[in-house]
């Protein structure tokens, strides 16, 4: 038995309540090392003395391990248990906090049993239902479509002079093309069509900049996108059309122009906000650089989450835009900077205004940290993102090591959590997707597919339907074409087999046959199947054959 | 390569701060593989194209695994960081999020890098100095010492007709023997002398049992030990000793003679208490059980702590006994069957009155849930007592058997933390350690001398040193013998060695040579260093020579 690769933990991704009276209980070992994995459970109380026993379905595997699962309703919200693993040479032993062994002590259990001491209902992470469900649209609103309000409705600045960038121009840092909400609310029928049912926009307040992640005023909209008036609008057409809106919420820094930062320049010491930045010395200084910053963007000053008043503000930020304009959540910038103490409170101010608002990092490693319940409810999907690449574009991975690939990735975190993740293959901060994979729109079309079956929200990032090319930031955010493209009733086609595709809600089988990458969710005894072919070749598998960079969706 | 051995996690146990700018990071590989550790570092938002080399250094092993670690100080608050790796053969290896790999792509390593992102003060865990050097006496009041108040002090009811028990007699589960807080007072300058630094007992408040794990009035001291008077007393003479108090805090469950109880139970639902317990129904019943309560104990309710008013109720208590009497921190009872949410709370609230005030949970269990610095300092190490026990009592392991353990238990927890454990041979929910090592005091000075070795604080339950018989509860809680006793010079003697034992904080190093277990503890070029032999023949080794069943410290 191969006991170096043997791993669980209580109270962990191990280990874990589904809901108030279902855990899972998960293992791991070396793949293709175990023949036999058996549960052996009880009471807290009674585990010395009597036990009974589940055996653990072989539910992934990875590049170098199998996963073993089983998910158990509680009699009693006290579990003890332990593992009994055989090997393929049939030789056995027990697996407890003290490892792996030839025998084992229950009259001494309750000293290395494993456990989980008690489902505490508020320890329980709740799943976000819609999120699973959730196409979403990635709005970089200055590039999306330019609008005009509509007759009754009034623009807090109608002066355009500020857009130095045409229509379809070749963007840079500082372009200004003039996109703004009245063309977002314009536009929402198009994207309704094309099965969108959320939108997330980067940054939509007051900010000098076109991307606005460096905010001078959290509580009023740009007024180059129409101000508060013009998003008012666009929440209640989203309403109208039973679609959510997720903004963006900047809070590991703001812009020089923040009203409280100017006044930390203007009085140094003796400004009741200089301890709301991280200013080391009396006044703000750029040369030499005194104050943390945001990378090494000295107009974006780092905000000091440590600080009870900053916590403070913040929170009732991203109250406001909740209470006041019924937004559903928020996708957190450089959520991985700010500290997790931050990010407790603020999941309870938010939460407490309605279970089902999102809490969405931008976190692009492992996050398993964030993830346990008291902080977000997901991340955005950079490591997918990145199995993306490998298998579509680099070449990387083949059809097998994406299966191994992905199911690694969905063993990072809790059920729940993998329900909730927001899926990407780009986004402003990245390429886009079309333009790494050599403009090929067949790999494009698998790439979205393979996303519709990860569990968890698929975004799609604005443009990608006709489809738009772009390279890195600037490139990558280009205008919006108008107009008719042929490319977007395939993604249409596509995105309509969401309901199939989120099937049994956080969980998903990889699978690899003939070079054939399959991914299947199921349930009620319905299974939605996705075949991807991912070379140059037809291949056939259960009798179906799919075309080289080709895909194929069934439901039986 | 044994990549199946191999394991690093951000943000864990793998990678922490150990301070505002140092922060340590570890790496999991099979034992013996690797011949060469390389931490690749740099400034997060600059590692694509620059890099920093540093060896990582083999601190520990366990049975399976060798552990390598580094410690860092951050020029920059945002550390990339991945490994180079090269086993016994030669062969080399990248290690990144994304595993062992032959090559890697630095162009694209912002996607998987390990990075602590930002080390944000708020989320480093500080730790509790003294309590790594603490020498902790736990009394169970009822049977230490039976006082009266002296001259000028009252006590709330000298009526001694409860007490049921002759003064060292068998104890059975409703025995009273009259022991209280005046008796306490009184030995101060005994346990001072025996070097002894901190008192911790259990509970003192109001309760029908002699154990008082059921309080039914968390604001009173219990008659029978004198009353708040009594302890108020009790405080200042061992404050007069720079001693340190901590007490027994049971947030899992009351007693049924609470008045909050009583009242659920005469109106049911219309209780303004009802959702303070867990009531299935309207009123509490026993015969069938429609509560929750702890283990099967009908009479101890168990509190609903995700309820915001019991979370307030327990909050306040916590706060009182440290702002009204001053004492040190809380030891909470059964810890781990109450929410995480209500444990971050109580945290929030207790370190607000003080850093130094400690929170030590009774987790019987690997307990990294709870030790991430949002909740506990520390637990009760019962991991530790089990090893004690195969070690001195079973013969499960030997000297290297014991040092694999140990290390082991050092490495399911950050720096700070160990430095915090509460170490212990045995207490009152278990037999006494020296009868379950048939009354060897050799053995049982070889496993105090071990525990002083051990990160943390070293804690004797009362009688230890006289030294008291007991089996499992009640006899484990035997009435003191007052006295002379051979053996407390013995014990005296070694405790005298907590102060070099404590040397280097938080770290030690455990080696195993010709049998003898060794453990070494260093601070500015000097070091402790413990020699057990656990065998029934002399043993020599570095040039000493120790007996059977024998110890030796030296300090060079």
């Amino acid at each position: 038995m191969n006991k170096h690769a043997l791993y669980h933990k209580s109270d962990s991704l191990y280990a874990f309540a589904l809901d108030n009276s279902t855990v899972e209980i998960r293992l791991r070992a070396a793949r293709g090392d175990l023949s036999k994995v058996t549960l052996l459970y009880g009471k807290k109380h009674e585990f010395c003395m009597k036990r009974k026993s589940m055996p653990m379905t072989l539910t992934a595997s990875d590049e170098l391990y199998d996963y073993y699962a089983v998910r158990l309703t509680l009699a009693d919200k006290r579990l003890a248990y332990m593992f009994r693993l055989t090997d393929g040479n049939g030789e056995d032993c027990y697996f407890s906090e003290d490892g792996a062994t030839k025998t084992y002590d229950f009259a001494n259990a309750y000293y290395n049993f494993f456990q989980l001491a008690y489902v505490n209902p508020n320890d329980v992470m709740k799943p976000v239902e819609w999120l699973g469900k959730a196409v979403v649209y990635q709005i970089f609103p200055d590039r999306f479509c330019r609008g005009e309000p509509p007759e009754g409705e009034t623009s807090v600045e109608p002066n355009k002079s500020y857009i130095n960038l045409e229509w379809g121009g070749k963007p840079t840092p500082k372009s200004f093309a003039g996109g703004n909400l009245w063309g977002i609310a314009q536009k929402l029928d198009y994207l309704c069509d094309l099965g969108i049912n959320t939108l997330y926009m980067t940054p939509i307040f007051t900010s000098r900049s076109n991307h606005k992640y460096d905010i001078s005023d959290y509580y009023n909209v740009d007024p180059h996108f129409g101000g508060n008036n013009a998003f008012r609008y666009l929440m209640n057409e989203c309403k109208k059309r039973g679609m959510r809106v997720v903004l963006d919420a900047v809070f590991n820094h703001c812009s020089e122009d923040l009203e409280q930062f100017k006044d930390v320049c203007e009085k140094g010491k003796r400004s009741k906000y200089h301890d709301w930045f991280v200013v080391k010395g009396d006044k703000p200084t750029k040369k030499p650089l005194n104050y943390e910053v945001f990378s090494e963007c000295d107009y974006m000053p780092k905000w000091n989450t440590a600080n009870p008043e900053v916590q403070e503000y913040l929170c009732a930020v991203g109250e406001h835009w909740i209470n006041e304009y019924g937004i559903d959540g928020w996708r957190l910038d450089v959520s991985d900077e700010v500290s997790h103490e931050f990010w407790r409170k603020f999941r309870q101010r938010i939460k407490a205004l309605g279970d089902d608002k999102v809490l969405i990092g931008e976190n692009w490693h492992d996050s398993r940290s964030y993830l346990r319940g008291d902080q977000f409810d997901s991340i955005m999907n950079y490591a997918f993102t990145k199995a993306m690449l490998d298998f579509y574009v680099d070449g990387a991975l083949d059809a097998q090591g994406l299966c191994d690939r992905l199911n690694g990735l969905i063993l990072r975190n809790i059920t729940q959590v993998n329900g909730m993740m927001l899926n990407l293959l780009d986004c402003h901060d990245t390429h886009r997707f079309y333009t790494m994979c050599g403009c090929d729109e067949r790999k494009l079309l698998c790439a979205i597919a393979t996303m519709l079956f990860m569990p968890g929200a698929t975004m799609i990032y604005y443009g990608t339907e006709i489809p738009l090319e772009g390279g890195y930031d600037p490139d990558s955010r280009r205008c919006f074409i108008w107009g008719e493209h042929e490319f977007t009733a395939k993604v249409k086609e596509l995105l309509k087999y969401k309901k199939l595709s989120a099937l049994g809600g956080c969980d998903v089988k990889f699978l690899c046959e003939n070079g054939v990458f399959i991914a299947e969710r199921s349930a009620d005894g319905k299974t939605a199947r996705l075949f991807v072919n991912n070379t140059d070749c037809a291949r056939s598998v259960r009798n179906v054959t799919v075309e080289p960079y080709g895909y194929i969706i069934e439901y039986k």
